[in-house]
C-alpha cells in the first residue's frame, strides 16, 4: 500500500465541493459537500483504527484509546471541513489531514501514548451558513446558548435545529459539555497561514501566540420596496443607498484606527430584482482589533453613523451582534512546551478566528501555522507547497508525541 | 357552473409561486411555479374552445379563431405570468386573466368577431432569470439576437437556450417572426397602474400613452479577494467598497437630472462571506428618462465615475449594457379608437417597461392600466381593488369587441 501523504489525502477530497461559479470550494456545513467529506474523513479514521463517536454538538472525534480507554487527560487536534463560499482548499482540510497524517507519523515511530490522542472535526467553523463561525466550539464552551443556536437560519430559512436532526444529531443534546473539556489536557489546531509572515521569515511551520479580537454585526435596513421606473428619486426611501452609505462609512471608521479591521464582504437586498427598489438589505460586519475596547468603540462609532444615515434616507436601521471573540492569547505555558518541541518555528499571532480560539479559553490551546506562498486566505489562490504541507504534519506528530508520552498533564 | 370573474382566476392561482423570505411571489420564467401558471391558463384557454400554441419564442397564444381560420389581421392581447422576486400578484397575472375574462363578456355578448383574437402569455417580461426584461417580446421583433439571447444565463449557470430545450422549446426555433408579427391587426395589453395617478384622478382604468424610455446595465468590479481578518486596511483593494461608493453617486446623478430614475436594486458580491472582501462585485443599474439622449448622458456620466472611483480603490470596473428600449409613443391611431371606446378613460404615461413597449414598434399597440391603491409594483403590496379589476376586464372587451368586429383594419 502507498504510504499517505498530506497531499494525497488532500488530493481525495478535491473534487468535493468545488464552487463553478465563485471558482474554489464552496462547503458549508451539513450540505452534500461537507456530508461527503465527512463521510470520507470517518472512513480515514477507521482505516487507522481509531474509534470514532460523534458528540452532543455535532463535533466528529476520531480516538486513538489508550489501553484503559479512558478518555481523561486527552490530547486533541483537528480542525474543520467545512468553507467560506468560494473558499480555498486549505482552510480546515489541511488541519484534518495534518492530523491524520500525524497519527501515522506516530504509528511509524512505534510511539505509543500514554494519554488517548483524538482527531476532531467542527462544524461550522466559517458560519457560512448559519452566520456564527466556529459555533461548534461555541456550543461545546457555552459561549453560544443552545436556544440562540438552534434558532439561527440559514439563507433558505431552515433552522440549525432542523438542519441537525435532518443529519442524526439531536437538537436536544447540543450544548456545553463542561466534562467533556474537562477531560481534554490540551488542544493544537494546524492551520495554513492567513498571511505572508512565513513567507517573509522563509520558515514553514510557525507556533500561534494569539488571535485578534473580532465579531460579526449584522445590519438591517428597512426603506420602502417600489418599482424602479414609476417611483421619483425624491419620494425614495431606498436601504440599498442607506447601506451603500454605510459600507463607505465603516471602511473610512476603519482605516482611521490603526491595527483595525473593518469589513463588509456580504449585502443581500430584497427582493434583489434590477427593476425594484429594494424593501430592505442586510449586510452584515467584520470588526477586528487587538484591544476589545477599540472593537468596542469602532462598532459604537458605525452604530451611530448608522443612525444618522438610516434617518436621513427616510430608512430604520438595526445593528446586532452575531458573534464576539476577545482577543485570546493562547496559553503560555503549552506554547512554551512547543517552542521546545520546535525550536526552528517562529511565534506568530493571527488576524483570523479559529475553534482553537474559542477553546483557549476552557482547556490548554495551541495552533501551528503552515506557510501560505499567495498570504491569500478565504479564496481559491490560498496554497501550501507540497513540502510545506508534509513538515506541517511532521511538526504535529513532534508535538503529539511530546504532549500525549509520558505522564503528567501538560 | 359558477361564472368565472377576473378575481375568481387570480384567487384559483393564489398559492403558486409565494416567496416566504421576501413576501410576495417569485416566479422566475419556466421555475416550478411559472410551469404550473402556464398549465393552469393553458387549462383556462381550452376551458373556453381557444386553440392553444405556442410560438417558437415559448409566446403561449390562445386563439379564437374566425371560421376561416385565417390568422391574419389578429387582435391580440395578454401579458405575462412571471415575477420579479418578491413581486406582487397583479403585474402580470391581471392582464391574463383579464383577457380570459373578456373573452367570456364578448361570448356572453353575442359577439361574433370577423377577425381572429389571441390571447398571448409572453415569456420573461421582469428579466428576473436571465436579465433581459421582456426576452420574448424582444426575441419575436429581433430586438436582440437569438445568439445573444440563449447565451444568456440565470444564476444557476445555465443558459436560456438550455432552460428552453428543458422546457420543450426548440433553441433553434427562437428568433424574429415578421410573418408573424405582420398578421396582428393591433396588440393591446392590460395592467395594473405602478404609480398612483389612477388613484389621483379617481379613475379605475386609464389608456396608455407612452412608456418612458429605459435601460439596464450592469457593472462589474474586480478587486482582490482576502481574508478579513489577516489584511490590513491599506492593503485592500475592496470591490464592494468601490461599489458602495458608486451606488451613493448613481443616486446622486439621477437626483440632479430632473424626471430621471437611476436605481441599484440588485448586488451581488463574490464570494458574499461575512468573512471575506470580496475578489468581485456586480451591481445592475436601471436608468429612465422620457428623453432618450438625456439617459444616454446619464449612463455617460456614471460610467466616468465608475472608472475614477475604481481607479482611487485599485479595482477594475467595467460597465455593459444589458438592455435599452427608447421611449415609446403607443401608436395614435390606434389610442384615438381607444379614446372612443372608452370615453371615461384618462390617458397616462407610465415609467415601467412592457411587451406593450417593445412590440409598439411593430405592430399598432396599446395599453390598459387598472388603478392600484397603493401606487407600489414590483412588492406585495401591489393591489387592485376587485371591483377595478372586473371593471378592467369590461374596458378590455369593449376595446377586443371594437377592434376584432367589422371590417378593414385599424
Amino acid at each position: 500500500m502507498t504510504r499517505d501523504t498530506v497531499v494525497s489525502l488532500l488530493d481525495e477530497i478535491a473534487r468535493i465541493g468545488r464552487d463553478q461559479r465563485r471558482g474554489g470550494y464552496s462547503r458549508p456545513v451539513y450540505s452534500a459537500a461537507e456530508l461527503e467529506l465527512r463521510e470520507w474523513f470517518v472512513g480515514q479514521a477507521e482505516r487507522r483504527g481509531l474509534d470514532v463517536d460523534i458528540d452532543g454538538n455535532g463535533v466528529i472525534r476520531a480516538w486513538w484509546h489508550v489501553p484503559s480507554r479512558s478518555t481523561a487527560g486527552a490530547v486533541v487536534t483537528g480542525s474543520h471541513l467545512d468553507s467560506v463560499p468560494g473558499g480555498g482548499a486549505y482552510d480546515g482540510p489541511l488541519g484534518v489531514a495534518s492530523a491524520l497524517i500525524a497519527i501515522d507519523h506516530l504509528r511509524s515511530r512505534g510511539v505509543e501514548p500514554t494519554k488517548p490522542i483524538v482527531v476532531a472535526v467542527f462544524p461550522e467553523e466559517e458560519g457560512s451558513r448559519f452566520g456564527v463561525a466556529c459555533l461548534g466550539s461555541r456550543l461545546l464552551t457555552g459561549a453560544i446558548s443552545p436556544e440562540r443556536a438552534l434558532a439561527l437560519r440559514d439563507v433558505e430559512g431552515d433552522t440549525f435545529a432542523e438542519v441537525l436532526a435532518r443529519n442524526g444529531v439531536d437538537p436536544r443534546g447540543v450544548g456545553p459539555d463542561p466534562a467533556g473539556l474537562g477531560a481534554i489536557d490540551a488542544f493544537v489546531e494546524l492551520h495554513v497561514e492567513q498571511g505572508r509572515a512565513l513567507v517573509d521569515l522563509d520558515r514553514p511551520v510557525a507556533i500561534g501566540s494569539s488571535i485578534l479580537g473580532h465579531g460579526r454585526w449584522r445590519v438591517s435596513i428597512r426603506g420602502e420596496g417600489n418599482h424602479a421606473g414609476t417611483t421619483l428619486m425624491q419620494d425614495r426611501r431606498d436601504p440599498l443607498v442607506a447601506a451603500a452609505r454605510m459600507i463607505t462609512e465603516i471602511r473610512t471608521i476603519g482605516r482611521a484606527t490603526p491595527d483595525a479591521r473593518a469589513t463588509v464582504g456580504r449585502v443581500l437586498p430584497l427582493p434583489g430584482a434590477t427593476n425594484v427598489i429594494a424593501s430592505s438589505v442586510d449586510f452584515w460586519i467584520d470588526v477586528r482589533h487587538p484591544d476589545d475596547v477599540v472593537t468596542a468603540a469602532i462598532v459604537a462609532g458605525i452604530t451611530e453613523r448608522l443612525s444618522l444615515i438610516a434617518a436621513e434616507e427616510g430608512c430604520m436601521a438595526a445593528i446586532t451582534e452575531e458573534s464576539f471573540s476577545a482577543t485570546t492569547d493562547f496559553d503560555p505555558f503549552l506554547r512554551g512546551r512547543l517552542e521546545e518541541m520546535l525550536p526552528d518555528a517562529p511565534v506568530l499571532g493571527t488576524g483570523a478566528g479559529h475553534d482553537a480560539g474559542v477553546l483557549a479559553s476552557h482547556v490548554p490551546t495551541a495552533m501551528l501555522f503552515v506557510r501560505n506562498p499567495t498570504g491569500v486566505s478565504h479564496s481559491p489562490e490560498e496554497y501550501a507547497e507540497d513540502a510545506d504541507a508534509e513538515a506541517g504534519a511532521v511538526a504535529l506528530a513532534d508535538v503529539l508525541e511530546g504532549l500525549a508520552v509520558g505522564v503528567g498533564t501538560t
